[in-house]
């Protein structure tokens, strides 16, 4: 347990359901990707966790930044970042916020298809563009749909087709998956894309980029190949398939920035079985689906759960252990975090314990609801 | 196509993605859910759509509520309800929350455990309390867990120790499910209540009131029963099971209360293809699931989309119409809205088109989340 947050809790006590931030935890996994990919940009996926200071600490590191909209690139120039390290990732933009974005500064766009490579050229002439190319994500524990990316030829196409608009084809990007452990999964889309950068020289298109987009894990209940093995795997593949030629590289962690920085403090607020005989308690929290832990959806991310002992009184405290289901405090059937997943609790739990919930610092406090229920957002504390 | 929200629309022409809300057909779903179960008291369910302007008009017409939080009481409160008219239907509540419900005049709560039991005798002395039953949920477009209710031994067992305690035992609640169908669900649930009565009386408890929950469907893409059918089958159904002696009945609509007086609109972003030869198009609108349409979540509630025709240009448009995917528009490989469901639009369609998505009063504003990806949540207007 990280003992900053643990004093934050205990000499602050602030009100449950909160995320507490750790910024020197951000600032290792800064430096820990920096140092595992000496050679590659680090774009941050703002996405991930928006918040003011840990922008403002990435700006001063020297990190660049993966942004979704409009307001997210007002949110990071408001650091004093400059508009040349932002990146409008998002291949579904609006015509009018990309005009706004290039008013801005912002040079760099992403797509995936004819009508927003067209939108580009129109809102924002001369500006670099990616393509997104379609991976299969096998391997990654958040699901990759295919609304993301085109297939291969169609990227050939689009940006040949580039060459002879308002705009300069620039790069190449994919993504493995959000929480991707097969390191593999890499290799096989930088084999893709070398071979698509060759194709393209031939017919006179010159890239300089490849995004390797984001999947760097944080560790949840299991263990996740640290990011130093990430790293080397990735600059193999560029070696092997690249050659002496690789391009400019750029990275955008998003999870593997925050999401071991976090803890969210929650308040158990009834434990209770549904018959005499039920086998599985239920232990309902004030936090759930829809108060920042959507990304239990389908248990598909399975955070790390401590029990406060020292909460339940020293004495009374009984080491054993029974399997729950967990769930939220919201009146919607839908608001069950782990039915399958088999988390063990004490068997003296009760209402007004507490529990720390880990590996909580990304795609939380912005996924949570405006107000359902009642309940208001997941409040966050950056130190 | 409701004419008063397509006026505003048009005279109004506020920024998408927006939600329109008709206080008048709000004010027709009460009417008749009034006149189809004339001896039932009206709870609405608040977490629904908590828009001020809907609870001042329920307010105004006479309805009680049925609310899941204090946040949620005092959103009634404000309205000039009284207190006795607010039941705190949420069976998972901190024991400070009773009580401030309880400061805040409010007699009725819910319970499906002894420890919640044991909460409100403590913090609400003397209220009524009723205990929710499980039932099987089978028939709901909107899933339903476990999540709330005891089975049946239970209820009895907790009904009676409430008796020696600090409360009044009062009733029995169940709920069918969200937008449930199936007519004999409600038969099967009443049945098992009287029965549950009936040995609670031999037993020296004599309850007063059946809960009915809700699960009030709203019409979406299929038909379903009108309110008289509904009203005609739980009106026979109480009969049957409790004779000459029907208990005071509360029933809790919030979909079929709003559900159709909401409309909204949604820009198109981006048609595209994955492949030059992809058999569907993609259409990516600016709101998604993580924007207001939560319940697309495995494609469980389908909403009736209309593609503005007149927007299309009428020399242009083109009757044609294939099937489509439709995603939102944030960086999340989840927000993905239809993808089985096999919505069809015309081949003309392009980015800056508009869609009118029908039937979304219910479940929306207070799902959105709070900025995820930098978008704002779903505005809203109540006319």
């Amino acid at each position: 347990m990280n003992q900053k947050i643990a004093r934050f809790f205990e000499e602050r006590r602030p009100q449950t359901p909160c995320l507490v931030l750790d910024l020197d935890i951000v600032e290792q996994n800064y430096n820990a990707l920096e140092t595992a990919l000496p050679d590659a940009r680090i774009f941050y996926a703002v996405k991930a966790n928006p918040a003011a200071e840990v922008l403002s600490l990435l700006t001063r590191l020297g990190s660049a930044f993966d942004t979704a909209s409009v307001p997210e690139i007002q949110m990071v120039l408001a650091t004093g970042c400059p508009a040349e390290r932002i990146s409008y990732g998002n291949t579904i933009k609006k015509e009018a916020d990309i005009r706004r974005a290039y008013e801005l500064g912002v040079r760099l766009f992403a797509f995936d298809s004819e009508p927003e490579l067209e939108k580009i050229a129109r809102a924002a002439p001369g500006a670099r563009v990616f393509c997104r190319i379609l991976t299969s994500g096998e391997g990654a524990e958040w699901p990759l749909s295919r609304k993301f990316g085109c297939d291969l030829d169609m990227a050939r196409e689009l940006l040949l087709k580039a060459k002879d608009m308002n705009v300069q084809p620039y790069g190449v990007s994919f993504h493995v998956g959000s929480q991707q452990k097969d390191l593999k999964q890499w290799d096989l889309a930088i084999s893709q894309v070398a071979q698509l950068f060759r194709e393209l020289e031939a017919v006179g298109v010159e890239l300089g980029m490849i995004n390797l987009g984001g999947g760097f894990p944080t560790r949840y209940r299991s263990d996740v190949p640290a990011s130093a093995a990430y790293g080397q795997s990735i600059f193999d593949s560029l070696r092997r398939h690249f050659g002496n030629r690789i391009p400019e590289t750029i990275v955008e962690p998003g999870r593997g920035m925050v999401g071991s920085a976090g803890v969210i403090e929650s308040e158990v607020v009834l434990v209770s079985r549904k018959s005499a005989n039920d086998s599985k308690r239920w232990v309902y929290l004030d936090i759930g689906k829809f108060g920042g832990l959507a990304e239990t959806m389908d248990e598909a991310i399975q955070y790390p759960i401590e029990v406060l002992a020292e909460e339940m009184g020293e004495e009374s405290f009984d080491p054993e252990t029974e399997a729950v289901v967990l769930a939220g405090p919201t009146c919607d059937s839908a608001d069950v975090l782990y039915e399958k997943a088999e988390y063990k609790m004490p068997l003296a739990l009760k209402a007004g314990d507490r529990v720390r919930i880990h590996a909580t610092g990304a795609y939380t406090t912005t996924y949570s609801a405006v107000c359902f229920n009642g309940f208001a957002p997941l409040q966050q504390y950056c130190i």
